[in-house]
């Protein structure tokens, strides 16, 4: 746990919250400030600061653990779809700085969700940035 | 592969794409309708339409492969953050239904991704939700 982490207390059961599932890795809270009704987050017990940090394996263990929670929370509210959302870094949105994974349920029509809006790059130039990012 | 569904074809090199890594299972491919610089999609060459499909092991590698992919472009692309993003759903925002997962870099003040507006619900009617969510 890190000290001066809200997160790493929330997930660790320091402070009360809104828990709804917890295993040996990970505690699922609802979230504070919801964007739509049974908005949730997953929490690592552990701390890591972002995706750079979080282990592999844990990373992981994040994901199958989103894909449980998705079936179940979709069963339970009948909602019409779902966003999975991890974000990290101030210029991402991130404003708490202990991993974690954000659980939307998504009803038609609820406006909750703005996406992006795709822009239209110069066929060359993708190419170029194509042979830059190679892995 | 399933015949009508063109992330099948794209993830499987049926289709030319901008493809920046690939393995056995997965295909990462610029995204034709970047959000910013670098845009990009984990695709897995299987078809599964979102998250409720996709098998347990193959969603786990898919993050692990996000969070592999991010430090790659991060360093690359010296982003201030990253978005990780799946939508399930066509109430979510998904537009084609084979899964796949956004790795978005973000860059200060690039305003491409708008946030949710976070409610503030009853802390009755949370406490409500949370029996009636837990798993």
């Amino acid at each position: 746990m890190k000290d001066d982490c809200i997160f790493c207390k929330l997930a660790n059961g320091v402070f009360e919250t809104n828990k709804i599932y917890e295993d040996e890795d990970f505690t699922v809270i609802l979230d504070a400030g919801p964007a739509t009704k049974g908005h949730a987050l997953i929490l690592p017990k552990e701390h890591y600061a972002n995706i750079y940090e979080i282990e592999e394996e844990m990373a992981g263990k994040a994901f199958k653990l989103a894909k449980k929670m998705a079936a179940h929370m979709t069963e339970k509210l009948e909602c019409d779809g779902f966003n999975i959302v991890q974000n990290n870094g101030e210029a991402a949105g991130q404003t708490v700085f202990h991993f974690h994974m954000h659980l939307i349920p998504r009803y038609r029509g609820d406006g909750a969700f703005i996406q992006w809006k795709p822009t239209e790059p110069e066929a060359e130039a993708q190419k170029e940035l194509c042979s830059f990012l190679k892995y």
